[in-house]
């Protein structure tokens, strides 16, 4: 149906029949719209916007990759661009000036009226990634003096333009937040009830500088819909929702993922963002980690006159330089992985120590046998074999203890562990690795 | 506060105080109990079990870990274990079930009533990871004939069980699901407005056998705080509520970055996992790519007259492996996280092969030009150092598009792509660039 309908969109526009395009898009939900559009070329999607109803269009205008947003800005007129951003929701709005050139930004910002122009300024200080900049405005609250017809009465006439009303919130009259209560308690509750007896007290809430991650681990622990926000004097200020929430917990996992991989963070999906961009997140760390490596190239060429008396030395050492990697890699991975979930804090790093020392020494051992065995393919000297495999052996022991020790020295020094992972510690127990590979070697070879 | 209470819990057990605890956990909330007793002995646990609420306990128990469950299981009486799984969730009760020995599951199955013991078994049958697995069957339903006021009664009088009331569900007389309304719909429409009129058709569902990721997928683009489960004749089964799906948005991000660092899923937390089952899950992934290294250590002992006659070939030989790892890496990485995100799919394939030839080549070459001047630190030979730089140049390319390409090869063979990933990369990475790296040296240098 949606391939259908996007066929028939393209043709309506290429007819020119805009009136049944419009007839068509009017009351459709925003995430079926903003699938219709999506393929759209940026002209085509202004005519839909075009057509669109206000609210909608600044729904799914919100919905929009920055760059799309920013090529229609382009191509609207200045009313149309108006109309679109006095709908928007506050904090997508932010967003979308975060990423707009200052110029543009300023003279959206005149399009809106006083109150609105102040609110969007004052989320746009707050910090990227706080709560602050996550919050909506638009939430319901109640004084617990009131009965519980009063609050529904409430909800009723607030609730629609609020971003939730399952979660009702229970404040003082100066707005310091007291607690919430339920809409399903206030549902169930008889209609004179006051709201003091029922609401639930000692509320969970985040400061407005408190870090989205924060928010989200809060939000999962105590399995809540809506958080509240409040300011340094504890008055409630905004809230957010676990539609947010959901976001965020996939946008924290990609920045441990491309952190892993040795990169800096891009958050714009693949094909929104430029390949330089991509060059600019990724060449700095290559260019990092080959200045890194020259270290383990000069120990080498320290060992050149072992390679040169046994060159098949040589076939072994891109063995040592993997299995040391893969190793690191899997250990660092577990326990940044298991730091972000919150399994593991600062202060285990000493069981964590003593279990990768188990298991590090249990699989080298293994590897080692196998590697003894698969030496055979290549080199006939059980000599040249026994030290492959007792280097690899300590190499699988080092790098496996390194790896997972990697993020808590990261953690020590407040350095993101992801960062501490991936590459870093493929190029440490490469160090290593080199170095207890030819140091064995030549000691039980009896070279140099 | 937590820590605070934390001790004297701990304080009240050994004195024997279990009438303070018992009033001191009274209503508490399932998240702060299980925060209290987290790090308590199993027979403490057991205690504090004990003095719980039968639902309290119940849901408190439900948080637990696998192997703190068994643990508790074997240390609570029949009756105390009978009161808790009767309470328990279907959903976390089969998640248990799935845990325990078959000769446990029996035993407590035997314990249940017949209605709930035939629901769990059902649920049990339904694959790892499906809807059928994660629904839950306590949902409020309505009619499009009833009125608004009909159903915000059924909403009161079934409510206090269901999952959720947000979200409810419009059904034929069979059960066949054809909508769904929102809580606020019905607060905000007249009492004796028809359902019919104001619910919205077509809803979004799921089958009992779709798979969980997909689940949370459609929930994320539709921002649903509930979604159906249907059977094969459509009927209504079940419910997925959004708080589950959080979770399973952690779990398959996990899942992605366990693969990509080569080792099969670990989904329990890291201290409640045996070391045995950590070297399951690694070992035969580094046996398996060690064997297959075994390739590359093959050409280079085929190498072995070049490395005789220039030995200083080997000290770059870990540059052009780590440079090649690395860089693959960035790049699968980068693609099997947006495959992940919905941001690209196998028919992308040609546009992603343009754009990372594109990026491998502007970072190649600037790559190369990095270790040419980096070689003089340990090579005067100007010719050495170029065969380097121009093989890293060409690996960097090569290792891009390469790391780019294998997640879509393992879509195309229905194989997760994250297992095409990490340690994958690096190894075919390795020993294409070890044979780059030979054969340009050996034909710059004349050697062989």
């Amino acid at each position: 149906m949606k391939v259908k309908m996007q066929i028939d969109i393209r043709k309506l526009i290429e007819r020119g029949d805009f009136r049944t395009l419009k007839m068509l898009l009017e009351d459709q939900d925003a995430n079926v719209v903003y699938e219709l559009i999506e393929e759209l070329q940026t002209s085509e999607k202004a005519i839909v916007f075009r057509l669109l109803q206000k609210d909608l269009a600044a729904e799914v205008f919100s919905k929009l990759e920055p760059d799309e947003q920013f090529d229609l800005v382009k191509m609207l007129t200045d009313d149309e661009i108006k109309s679109i951003i006095k709908n928007m929701d506050p904090a997508d709005r932010a967003d979308l000036f975060d990423e707009l050139p200052a110029d543009v930004v300023t003279r959206l910002l005149s399009f809106l009226p006083k109150s609105e122009r102040e609110q969007t300024i004052e989320i746009l200080n707050y910090p990227e990634n706080s709560a602050g900049r996550l919050m909506s405005p638009y939430f319901v609250y109640v004084t617990k003096s009131m009965t519980v017809q009063q609050a529904l009465e409430k909800v009723r006439k607030f609730g629609k333009d609020a971003e939730t009303i399952y979660t009702i919130f229970v404040v003082e009259e100066d707005k310091t937040l007291i607690g919430t209560i339920r809409l399903e308690d206030l549902l169930f509750a008889e209609p004179d009830t006051v709201i003091e007896e029922i609401y639930t007290p000692e509320p969970i809430y985040v400061k407005t500088l408190t870090d989205q991650e924060e928010v989200a681990e809060l939000m999962k622990r105590y399995d809540l819909n809506a958080i509240a926000v409040v300011d340094n004097d504890m008055r409630l200020v905004g809230i957010v929702t676990i539609d947010d929430i959901v976001d965020i917990i996939d946008e924290e996992a990609t920045e441990d993922i491309h952190k892993m991989a040795g990169m800096s963070v891009t958050t714009t999906s693949y094909f929104h963002t430029s390949p330089l961009i991509f060059i600019k997140n990724r060449l700095p760390w290559l260019i990092g980690l080959l200045l890194l490596q020259s270290v383990s190239a000069y120990i080498i060429s320290g060992f050149e006159s072992v390679i040169a008396a046994v060159p098949i030395l040589a076939a072994f050492m891109a063995t040592m330089i993997d299995a040391g990697g893969n190793t690191g890699g899997q250990s660092s991975t577990l326990i940044i992985r298991s730091m972000s979930l919150g399994d593991i804090d600062l202060k285990d790093w000493w069981r964590v120590f003593l279990r990768e020392l188990l298991v590090g020494t249990i699989m080298g051992v293994i590897l080692g046998v196998v590697l003894f065995v698969r030496g055979f393919m290549i080199s006939n000297s059980v000599l040249v074999n026994m030290s492959a495999a007792l280097a690899l052996t300590i190499i699988v022991i080092f790098s496996n203890v390194i790896g997972a020790m990697l993020p808590f020295i990261g953690k020590l020094f407040r350095i993101d562990p992801a960062v501490m992972s991936g590459p870093l510690i493929t190029t440490i127990a490469d160090l290593g690795g080199i170095l207890i590979y030819f140091a064995i070697a030549s000691s039980l070879l009896n070279l140099k």
